[in-house]
């Protein structure tokens, strides 16, 4: 029995002021195509279907479609649970309405506790779904003690083990943070202080646990307990980390396996670095030139319009830093230093600008305005 | 054959900053009991189910339990269209696996040549749907000239009628304004200067037309083409205007008859008029006192915070005139004329205030300081 583990999706996400929406599109078809030539018994989405609880339209546009092709034409059941990024209400909307089509969005808590019953190969897999949830949230609708989101786990994981029936392998869905897991820079914390923590204990009397929020994919205390990591990168911490979906195969004993199965966004997002001469040079001959780029500027004198010279070797250029040109930053008055005076900046600036070197006269006048500049600031 | 016809629930509206939904949550209880005793074979929503394209999750909860309760549990086939109030993205969000379990969510142009067909006591019904429309949109999708919105709904409707099938009847859900219909001050335009009206020629070759969009109940050109009105009162201007449900019966010839059946909001909408001390007697035994309330004072003097003394036995007003205090508008200025000078209006609030009238040396300063402020005004 297999079935396709994935999760933080984030349908609908900008990124440097970029929709990513035809990216997040195109891993979308490589699922399809995917699923296509190797059939699986269901596709899980452990949370953040959208970046947002209000998305925008075109993202719920790319879902329903999305949907309509796996549930509808390839009859492939999804079962998925809102994570802290979307808003249960909002996707839970005529969520039992949906069930009959092999839709199954498990948004409260009543239907935490309603298990998806697959039967497959080798017999029922009961999937339970464990809606993103905060320890407030938890003790309101239990009335029980659960101070922090530990506890929250702790409490909903023995109110589902309850329900398990001895033919069924069980699978959960889970939107938090396991505790020692690896974060990237693209994840909006839970909590604040560490106080979002999860024991994977709570999580081992499954057979399989579909884990979302963290975008890396990683194994948290056994091989069974997963992240299968986000849709695609998020941020440019993650430029090396593989994205893709798990592939989970269950058998009569439960658990076997999980197998990371790739999936390549058209845009990659990296870093490069260098003077800026290097790196137009190297873009030239770049075959992933369209990447998403932060690039990293080592050159140490004042540059004119350095993106604008980037962009047209690197067309999406995003962001730009210049370690060069800084040699620390103040700590105290919490504003970057500079590795070079005004005079020898405004010096670089002329020189590009006039393709001439300042004439002492010049020279003499700009310096006598950084003065007055300088102390007028420092009054 | 029968069904019902309801539009215009706007779920989730405001008025005068009071939220109406539990005022709606209780009519929306009054329509599933009608069905639990009256028997029907669908209920059809003509447009506007929320006020807003980005409904709030209080509005969708409800919806969603509405939903549940009359497709899941009475197995009621529930049919509507979003109107010009609603997001049709947004409500369309994966339509395709609801309509197995009955709701049928018609949200775009695609869907709107496909009926949702009911069999019945007299054979085949088909259910057609036209999402909300303006003739941009259309005009877009057919690639066919549409210059305004009787044009587009004269496209749509011959789209439409090209489907039909002999052996179906056909009913339309349309939320358009049909030339000469009667509008309130709740519904927002659709267009400006009346370029929004349609004939209702268009629509003769249905059996029936459920339109939705304009909130009194009421029928157009024919028996069989009629607004339902809203799921209850949304401005004072409706205090007069019956809300309800229309429950539609077909026979085996087509159209047989259109019933209003009434819903009652716990609050009504109504404006009462008369001096102060004449509505704050009659509201001691008014048995619908917790009414919605616009009160309109005929009292001539100025009066020290009507609103507090009428909330004693009013509690929910929510607005009050003063049409005595005025005699008439300053056209020029567009300010209102107040019918007493401003030494008459302090005479009368420093009497309710202090309990005893002006000295003499008072009124002359109070006239010299009115004196000074009105000279510069002036200037």
């Amino acid at each position: 029995m297999k079935f396709l583990h994935t999760s933080d999706w984030h349908l609908g996400r900008q990124f440097h002021n970029i929709s990513l929406l035809e990216d997040q599109q195109a891993v979308l078809a490589q699922i399809i195509t995917y699923i296509q030539a190797h059939p699986v018994d269901a596709l899980v989405i452990a949370g953040d279907i959208y970046d947002r609880s209000v998305p925008p339209t075109a993202a719920i546009e790319v879902m329903s479609q999305f949907i309509e092709t796996v549930c509808g034409e390839l009859s492939l059941p999804v079962i998925m649970i809102p994570g802290n990024h979307d808003g249960a209400q909002r996707l839970g909307f005529a969520s039992s309405q949906m069930k009959a089509s092999g839709l199954h969005i498990i948004a409260n808590f009543d239907d935490m506790l309603k298990p998806v019953v697959i039967d497959s190969s080798i017999g029922e897999v009961a999937f339970y779904g464990m809606p993103y949830n905060d320890p407030e949230l938890v003790r309101h609708h239990t009335k029980q003690p659960a101070k922090d989101h530990d506890q929250a786990h702790q409490l909903l994981s023995q109110l589902i083990v309850e329900q398990f029936k001895p033919e069924q392998k069980n699978v959960l869905l889970s939107h938090c943070f396991v505790d020692g897991a690896i974060e990237s820079d693209s994840e909006r914390p839970l909590s604040i202080g560490g106080s979002d923590r999860v024991s994977h204990e709570h999580f081992r009397p499954f057979d399989y646990v579909a884990l979302g929020h963290l975008h890396q994919p990683q194994k948290k205390g056994e091989e069974y307990i997963r992240y299968s990591g986000s849709l695609m990168k998020y941020s440019f911490s993650e430029q090396h980390q593989a994205k893709g979906m798990t592939l989970v195969e269950l058998d009569e004993h439960g658990f076997k396996s999980a197998t990371h199965v790739p999936l390549t966004a058209p845009h990659q997002m990296r870093i490069i670095e260098g003077q800026l001469e290097e790196l137009i040079e190297q873009g030239k001959t770049d075959a992933n030139n369209h990447d998403y780029i932060l690039a990293r500027l080592t050159d140490k004198h004042a540059i004119l319009d350095p993106m604008e010279k980037l962009r047209k070797v690197y067309p999406n250029i995003l962001h730009l830093e210049k370690p060069g040109m800084l040699i620390g930053v103040d700590q105290q008055m919490g504003k970057a230093r500079l590795a070079r005076g005004e005079l020898d900046m405004f010096r670089d600036f002329f020189l590009e600008a006039k393709q001439e070197p300042l004439t002492a006269d010049q020279e003499s006048a700009v310096s006598d305005i950084i003065s007055q500049l300088t102390r007028q600031q420092e009054v």
